[in-house]
């Protein structure tokens, strides 16, 4: 059994529910077939297992560590990042003429799923890469392009994001950090930048030839002043260490690690403060780090939010497989741990039963499994609608997946922050005293998730996001969008024989109707403060709805293919049904206290003043 | 502000709620009065912000750790220990005779919530030592409790619990320890113990002269085998050291550290791995460890849950205080920390806010405020049923007393444990990322608090003890005398000139109503498999009826004291109301999907099977 992820499950993702075979008959994956989509998903496990999975507890128990000069990190970390490079992960997505696999975007987040759940610090290294990559290829210059994104595919340049500072982290219209024109360069208009860039993940360490750093800044506007809000943020590549013209490495920028942050979890990722232009170093004769706007100048942030947006997903991604490797551990642990006896045995000197015996070990079981199994799905979905962004047959079909992005973006990153760390809360319970010693690995990955709900947008901002700008954009498009996929999905497991999941679907379009009505009210209010007021409830009843969604469509499947399939298969969907009747029962429910304090535009937390507290 | 507890708070609860004042009526109090209850409770806030609270951070960061010899703790902790004991606070409320303040024990726990918000691991050296010697002094012989009991309330000797065994956790029918007889003695009838045991908190140190440990083993039947089940355990006092019949400490005992347990949190605890009898020492010229037998042969168990009743609430108060200091450091943060602007704010060139302005972290101050200071109102509740058990009017009103301590203990156990976990990882969020580093205090709450829902009973043995024993012991006595309480207060909430008190009042009556007809239905199945199948979610909504009812008593009061209020308490009061309409629209309604399922006899995770996962 693996303890990283079920394959019988991805395969269920992949094949019986997301028809991934059906994108190689696309001009861009022509060259594929399943043998190709399964021999990566083989590397990436064997990779995963064998180079990641061993030093995940010693890289949490052996913090990176700062001399002053350099940042010691445990020597397994670039042994495994090399051989991820080395088997071509970095640029799985990518066109072949770049040196990709020009693998779709959901094999690769499969393949990425196996790397997060062995290891999630020592992933975020190369995932991170992958999104700066991305982010310079979709906007960048050809030189850009060649000089800081191809070396990256390349597995020989890292990449960060660099947007929070001290004194801003959620509110990035209050960054500081200046970029001073400085001429002209190969590499497009040059910039000098001074400022301190806070929480950057994979900030400084030696792993790779360079770290490319995607950062916010501020040009200063005619007054000499920056322009107030995210209006004047631009966006520079700004190297660690200065590329030559024929894209050799050069000399240092100016560019400090000021510190590392030490975390509760998620050690063996260096989180940094970086100092910008403080003049420890003089590229090019003086201070200030060299940078290279990207695009045209005040449109940074949009530009970031490409990369962000896929971060989003990664996190979701990552917190997702936290959860599921949780389980799994639980799983393994639950059915070998003798204890105690079933409720009906009367004799106590009859043998103990294993724990997963005990009905309430079963639900803490069962709802790991029906939310890391549920999130993984949603998050491949939206691995898929990526591909269907870019391949889709037409230009409505793009923008349909374009629309559904958008929406689900906020869901499939803050859904599987909340409960696959409630999943990694109950494989703690699961192993009792023994889960909350670090002789068992499941404590790390409670910990290590934690940072989920935090990074990349809080939970409060993604539900921001969520009620106060992706449902109203385009006069409500995305949200419709939305409910016409669910609507088909309710409409089609109405419809087949059987009645649990007819039920299901009937429950699932009861609430779906009251989130359009509650929306409608939310938005009628006439007050942005009470509209907003209550976003996060908002953003929970929804994701819980989208989640059971998730599992109506696959228990749709799973009833289907039961009548034809192996006893072996049988237990698995079984399993599915199982797991879908759990949310239906257990968790989807719990949206009828959210919706109805959604409806009433409940005042409570709007109306405590500091002073009460 | 303190960042422990809030003093107004604690007034709030001790003095306008539980009126302890009218205590000090009582024979056994009479030497108190409210100045003395109040310098008891400045010494506690003194010496746990003085002594505590400082090394709280170390005590995590510097980990006991073991030569194979002695355990080294760091050694601000003996400091600290000794001043708690110097003022008296480990005999609070003992008798005078035996150097005693004769406190009442609601102010004992209420001095304890000091200790326990500041430091909770070096508490636990103290709080266990209580419990152990009380255990001793309610079942010992008076030699026992001279040689064991006195010198801990003296503060000469520590004291422990032993119950797990590696094989051996919630399954205590299990445990393998024997206790072989070894003639008598000045403490009772002497055996011999040989036998393992795990989870062992405050198992070893030096912080005290001795270490008394209070051992659940089996003495061999009349077929030299162990009588199986929990029907064959005794209660043993095995000291680290042996005693001699003049009280002084003598050789070491036949008592040996396997190991520490590596957590991950409440580190500054020693957790231990004890071996008993494997011949390290010879006390008496032999191996095995020498023990004393506590009261009759065979009723251990039953003795040791006098000290394990009281243990779960002081659990309880732990995770409750955790949650609190948790919440004022939030606060705190909250009030100090300027990010973003109002959501109908224009001008992104004004000045940010605090965040405690931003409703999302209202909500999530609010949230916790509903969590700690109900928990907290909890548990001093049950500290002032156990002085009603001991010095109430009459027979009628002790028993009384007893019932409800019976059926609220595994609440006043679990529900901190739950909620105040929750507290702790709102705390978290409201610091952003900051609350993910170790530079702030919130992160080690979180990790300290999340062994809290383990040990002492798991979460789901204190859902079976709830629903499989407290409601039904009796015939319903424990859980009638709790629904009249209720029902007295719904009548009294119902009738005083508050419209938001009185619709409350009402919302809980539904809901209890609701509780016991399910109490019913699920007793009545005939099916005890599918009765306890979902104890777990039955425990979790009579907690929240609890604890709605806990906040409408609060809200009764403040409602009240409104009217001839100052301005300052008139905030309180304020908060205090706010807290409970939170707890009424946003956490009361949690329920009803919880009732609802529960009413069905929901069989989703008593139906799953083990192959299906």
């Amino acid at each position: 059994m693996s303890l990283l992820l079920s394959r019988r499950d991805l395969d269920f993702l992949l094949y019986e529910w997301l028809h991934v075979e059906t994108l190689t008959k696309r001009t861009r994956f022509a060259d594929h077939a399943r043998e190709t989509f399964d021999a990566a998903l083989d590397a990436a496990e064997k990779i995963a297992r064998e180079q990641f999975a061993p030093h995940n507890k010693k890289a949490d128990q052996q913090e990176p560590w700062f001399d002053g000069e350099h940042v010691h990190l445990i020597p397994e970390q670039k042994v495994a990042l090399d051989a991820f490079c080395a088997a071509g992960f970095m640029a799985a997505a990518q066109d072949a003429e770049l040196g990709g696999m020009q693998l779709p975007h959901v094999l690769e987040q499969a393949c990425h799923a196996y790397f997060f759940a062995a290891n999630v610090a020592t992933s975020a290294y190369v995932l991170l890469t992958i999104g700066n990559a991305s982010a310079v290829l979709t906007h960048g210059t050809p030189e850009q392009i060649g000089a800081f994104a191809k070396p990256a595919f390349d597995g020989r340049f890292f990449g960060t994001m660099c947007l929070s500072e001290p004194q801003a982290g959620s509110s990035l219209a209050d960054i500081r950090t200046r970029a001073e024109t400085d001429g002209d360069s190969a590499f497009g208009p040059r910039y000098r930048l001074f400022g301190n860039k806070m929480w950057i993940s994979a900030g400084e360490h030696e792993h790779a030839e360079n770290i490319v750093h995607l950062v916010l800044a501020k040009i200063p506007g005619e007054d000499g002043k920056p322009i107030p809000g995210v209006k004047g943020i631009s966006l520079f590549i700004v190297p660690k260490k200065l590329i030559h013209a024929d894209g050799t490495v050069g000399e240092r920028n100016d560019i400090t690690l000021a510190g590392l942050n030490h975390k509760m979890g998620y050690r063996g990722t260096t989180n940094c403060l970086l100092n910008f232009g403080e003049g420890s170093f003089t590229p090019e004769g003086k201070a200030g780090a060299i940078g290279y706007r990207i695009g045209n100048a005040h449109q940074g942030l949009a530009y970031m939010f490409h990369m962000m947006n896929g971060a989003r997903i990664g996190v979701g991604l990552g917190a997702t497989m936290l959860g599921y490797t949780g389980y799994l551990h639980a799983l393994e642990y639950a059915r070998g741990r003798p204890q105690g006896r079933a409720a009906t045995a009367k004799d106590p000197a009859s043998a103990q039963i294993n724990i997963i015996e005990h009905t309430d070990v079963r639900r803490m079981l069962l709802a790991q499994k029906s939310y890391v199994e549920g999130a993984l799905a949603l998050n491949l979905y939206c691995a898929r609608l990526l591909d269907e962004e870019k391949t889709g047959d037409d230009e409505i079909a793009r923008k349909h997946a374009t629309l559904l992005l958008d929406i689900l973006t906020p869901i499939a990153k803050s859904w599987p922050s909340q409960w696959c760390l409630a999943a990694n809360d109950l494989a703690i319970q699961v192993h009792g005293g023994y889960g909350y010693t670090r002789d068992y690995n499941v404590e790390q990955f409670y910990r290590d998730n934690r940072l989920n709900p935090i990074h990349e947008g809080t939970h409060g901002i993604q539900a921001l996001d969520l009620l106060g700008r992706k449902v109203v954009m385009q006069n409500g498009a995305a949200l419709h969008a939305l409910g016409d996929i669910i609507q088909h999905s309710i409409r089609n497991a109405a419809t087949i024989a059987h009645v649990e999941v007819n039920a299901f679907a009937h429950e699932l379009s009861t609430r779906l109707h009251t989130l359009f009505d509650v929306t409608k009210q939310l938005h009628g209010s006439g007050d942005v403060a009470r509209t907003l007021a209550n976003a996060t409830v908002y953003l929970e009843a929804f994701g819980h709805i989208v989640m059971a969604w998730i599992w109506l469509e696959q228990a749709t499947i799973a009833a289907q293919a039961m009548a034809s399939a192996t006893t072996e298969d049988a237990a698995f969907y079984h399993g599915k049904l199982q797991a879908a009747r759990y949310f239906q029962r257990w968790e989807l429910p719990k949206v009828d206290a959210q919706l109805a304090l959604l409806a009433a535009l409940d005042t409570t937390t709007l109306d405590m003043q500091n002073n009460w507290f």
